[in-house]
């Protein structure tokens, strides 16, 4: 529920140009206008689920999308069903001047190529159909210039090996581990709402950098509407943060009997000590390690 | 389109518990919650059209309203389509703990009793079917206690004969006209957004208390985009007010491009010199004449 001074849960994903949105709940685009965020640039929005408060604000959005000056295709992402709900939103944005494209979610085990990043599905356990998104970013080895010219390689080739790639040149054959150094760890990012704990969640926050989760009420005395409701409380959240021995959590999704998020959090701190409460429009850059 | 310091432009109508809601764009419900009026009195939504940035807030409204505690039918009115429309937008919120009824205009001649309240819809001039809405409130004569005295009028009926009802008691009958006074002018609001000028209109707003009107544009020099757009400048919109012998007008709707609303106000003012800008939340209370 919206509520003045905190408004729905949502999450925006940039790398090199490309934006990824998660969520789209009533107001998130006022939100991004809030923050100077191209709207063009957007080229997926991942859903969780379809209560309202999490695809509510589709519609507007694709319609300011649209008055960007997009024409590039929009890919749309999330449970089955979501072709026919998003249809129906979308009667009263009928003139788009861009394609969308739908992807419904078949089984958790799927892997896809978006924004320059691999984003990875995983099942949250709520009252309907809903996902996780695992996000994850290579890191390519460190390139040995040295080592690339004690074996002659030309110039020209370089970047491709740097890529990955394998080149041949006559009857040469050059090959990225000729220059490579050993692998570099990523970047891992993990967004989970609406969900109780479950064991699919720690595999989907594994090692991430930063684990945005939801965190329905601070105060352990609401475990049960927590269960009842199939959401979370801190500790819950936390639980999981250290399961997956994430470097960083976030709460989110609050209850709007949750006056004050900081209420509570050094429960959540004492199993999890990086845990941190989100507010409206809070944003990070997450880096390579030693970058 | 929604701006961080101008939301979608929306009209909610209050008369003795009852709410009438016109339009309901993104974000409507926050701007509510802000204000703090009640979700559960709405008993009506009226929509001018089905442009996205009137309409879009409806399925999270309904969500809202749902979660104040509303069982009561609700009514939305609104021109042909408007079911198949809102079923659409309402996928996302399948469970709603009250019914919806559904009223869609089929002519302009119709004359609706809501909210205690007569709604009269009138045809604006805009891309897709329009309409604008005038509401009227009547005043009952005022009751003579003198005159039901002399008349020997038993005192348990003067409730109903001042209220306009006919009584008759054995051989005698009791009309209104036998204790109330001369007809009184009751309240008259007229919304219209959003249109191009039309005579529909100045016959919609005839003689209203407040007349809010849309003014896309101030600058004269934008007169072709308005009519293109199918929109209306603020001199347009002050002509009507003139033409209409309305009390009050207020502009709103502004264009994005629009930075100060106040800007070029004058220039309606020197048609209808009554004429004034809407910002976020402007409110009023329309009286009866000395009251």
């Amino acid at each position: 529920m919206p509520l003045p001074n905190r408004w729905l849960t949502a999450c925006l994903v940039r790398y090199e140009g490309h934006t990824l949105l998660i969520d789209c709940g009533e107001g998130t685009q006022i939100t991004m206008r809030r923050t100077g965020w191209s709207f063009k640039s957007i080229d997926c929005i991942c859903f969780t689920h379809f209560h309202g408060d999490h695809i509510g604000g589709l519609p507007g959005m694709l319609l300011t999308i649209g008055n960007s000056g997009r024409t590039e295709p929009l890919l749309l992402v999330g449970p089955k069903g979501l072709r026919r709900i998003a249809e129906g939103l979308l009667m009263i944005a009928p003139d788009l001047p861009f394609p969308i494209e739908y992807h419904e979610i078949e089984s958790p085990d799927e892997v896809l190529s978006i924004c320059g990043v691999r984003v990875l599905p995983f099942r949250a356990d709520h009252r309907v159909t809903c996902y996780g998104y695992r996000v994850e970013l290579d890191r390519l080895p460190k390139f040995d210039p040295e080592r690339a010219k004690e074996q002659n390689i030309p110039l020209p080739y370089w970047k491709h090996l740097q890529q990955g790639e394998t080149i041949t040149d006559g009857d040469r054959t050059y090959t990225p581990d000729m220059v490579l150094g050993s692998p570099r760890k990523g970047l891992i990012f993990c967004y989970c709402t609406d969900s109780r704990p479950k064991n699919t969640i720690i595999e989907g926050a594994r090692d991430a950098d930063l684990f945005i989760c939801e965190g329905m009420y601070g105060d352990p005395e609401k475990q049960k509407s927590a269960k009842e409701k199939k959401h979370m409380t801190y500790v819950e959240a936390a639980r999981i943060a250290k399961e997956a021995e994430v470097k960083e959590l976030w709460l989110t999704h609050y209850s709007p009997s949750v006056v004050n998020p900081s209420e509570h959090l050094e429960l959540a701190q004492q199993i999890f000590p990086n845990t941190q409460v989100c507010r409206d429009r809070r944003e990070t850059t997450l880096r390579f390690l030693d970058e």
